[in-house]
């Protein structure tokens, strides 16, 4: 793990990451854009878009350049990765993503929201059988089963990592595996999980024609429901709780764009990455005069 | 007064006014931008704006542009004028602007923070005795005595007007006036007013070297304070204070951008007038749909 500590890290590279961004290096903080794609695929979407005022009629593709053009004149430093947990630390957080860690005094959440449907019963076994992160939680398995439910390919690829650590491993691929893919000791279940329960304390997964019992169960979507990521975050109607200054129930995390609330627009994600950039730093200059 | 009635009047033509213009245009309201200049003198200021993003390294002036190209793409109605005063009527709002009036079912203000410096003791007297609008408060001076305290070209024209209706006018320019204004039946006085007090239920006005005992004294300026455009409007230290849906204690007028608090940016400008258009939009459609 690098001892480096960030002063902020922005999850999210859409409208609201990417503007959190360059306002937090116009106030010269040093920060790490992480993204599991440069600039949200729901602009990509996007046909025209005409309510951005100052770039009339603009497709999303075009609106994204424009985005990341921005970005690349202000020298943004962006780690194309998706993140899968956050852990509260001393004085800091620790970020977690496939198998690196990073450090950070402050954190935005730009995610967007998440239209992943859950899994019934998922909801209620997050921390105590569920899971998100092989890195993270998958010592805790060793020599036990599990199953990996695998909307994604990097869910193939965790699962082949937990094949070395655990008993056995159970692949529950929700889409078609290519013929080639190598998977010794991993048994592939090409069925569809419709609950997850919970009767004595091992989860039990319940597909179409069988029941699984393991000890855990590891889930990979391309986006993960933004209080999955960290243990604790209060939500409020779906969305991620913040007070006015943008900031969430965990001191130093911030959180902006559709992840907050409606309406789901460019320009209110825009604003609100820009405070909540604004309010990270006047924070962190802040906490450095009172140590200096 | 025309009996048109609005659906909704936008009061300001900086980025708020134009955002919340360009949404509210494309929910296909009724509108109408008003503006005493289009798009903020404000932005002409700004050398150079690199934190609204999509646009990086743009002089105020070239902003300007872009804003007023997308206005005319979606071709949004305009009328230039300075709004001198608000006032609720039955199920309505009647808006006063030099000599013309409008009527709307909902207002946006997005007039900006004012700069200019009260003088001592007009807060206190708005409504009783002190006015900012002849065409709307003259007639109540009829035969009397005023002091007009103009620090635009605009005092001296109502000057003119009030020395019609008025016995006596004083005139407190607070320019250079030309030599040829053609200003007979009023006293010019070029000098600075200190204060105003109210000592018996007449106004004085305290000058550098003299005291004016008047029944009424008008004020011009470039920008009127938001809250003396309409009287009752309710402020927060000196911003005007709304609620989520960016309305103000007024129901159906919505504030936007620098005047409803820091930081104060053209993003934040531009996503609340959107939202103050999308909130005003739909409370309309609500209320349409309970007609018909
Ligand atoms: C088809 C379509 C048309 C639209 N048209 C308009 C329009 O005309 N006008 C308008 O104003 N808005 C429009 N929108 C809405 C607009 O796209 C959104 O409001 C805006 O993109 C929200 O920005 P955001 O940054 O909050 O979230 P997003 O744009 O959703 O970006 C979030 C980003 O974070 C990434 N992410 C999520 N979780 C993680 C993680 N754990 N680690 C790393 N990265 C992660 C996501 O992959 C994504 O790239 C439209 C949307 C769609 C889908
Ligand atoms: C020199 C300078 C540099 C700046 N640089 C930046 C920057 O780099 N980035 C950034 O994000 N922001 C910057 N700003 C701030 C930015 O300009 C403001 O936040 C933004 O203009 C606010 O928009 P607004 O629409 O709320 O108000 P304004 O832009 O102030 O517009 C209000 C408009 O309403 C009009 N008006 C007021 N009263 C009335 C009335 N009674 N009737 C009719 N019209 C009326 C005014 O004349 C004005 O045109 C800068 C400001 C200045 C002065």
């Amino acid at each position: 793990m690098s001892d480096k500590i960030f002063d902020l890290i922005i999850i999210g590279c859409g409208p609201a990451g990417l503007s959190a961004a360059i306002n937090a290096r116009i106030r010269n903080l040093d920060l790490l854009l992480m993204g599991s794609d440069f600039s949200s695929p729901k602009l990509y979407k996007a046909e025209k878009i005409n309510n951005y005022l100052g770039l009339p009629e603009i497709s999303g593709l075009e609106l994204k350049d424009k985005f990341l053009t921005h970005l690349k004149k202000l020298e943004v430093p962006i780690q194309e990765a998706k993140v899968d947990s956050i852990y509260p630390a001393d004085d800091h957080y620790i970020i977690m993503a496939r198998n690196k860690t990073y450090r950070s005094y402050k954190i935005i959440l730009a995610p967007g929201i998440s239209t992943a449907k859950l899994i019934q019963g998922e909801e209620d076994l997050v921390g105590s059988g569920v899971s998100y992160c092989a890195t993270c939680d998958g010592p805790l398995y060793k020599g036990k089963n599990v199953a990996v439910v695998a909307y994604n390919p990097e869910g193939i690829e965790d699962a082949k990592f937990l094949a070395e650590i655990t008993n056995q491993v159970y692949l529950i691929p929700q889409f078609e595996l290519e013929a080639e893919a190598n998977l010794p000791e991993i048994s592939v279940i090409q069925e569809k999980p419709t609950a997850i329960n919970l009767p004595d304390n091992s989860p039990v997964v319940e597909l179409e024609n069988q029941q699984l019992e393991v000890d855990g169960v590891f889930i990979y979507r391309d986006t993960t429901p933004a209080d999955k990521l960290i243990y604790g975050l209060e939500l409020n109607d779906n969305h991620i709780k913040v007070d006015h200054k943008l900031e969430t129930n965990f001191a130093g995390i911030y959180a902006a764009g559709d992840c907050t609330g409606t309406p789901y627009q460019v320009a209110k994600a825009v604003a609100e990455g820009q405070l909540a950039a604004l309010n990270a730093a006047s924070q962190i200059r802040k906490e450095k005069n009172k140590l200096s």
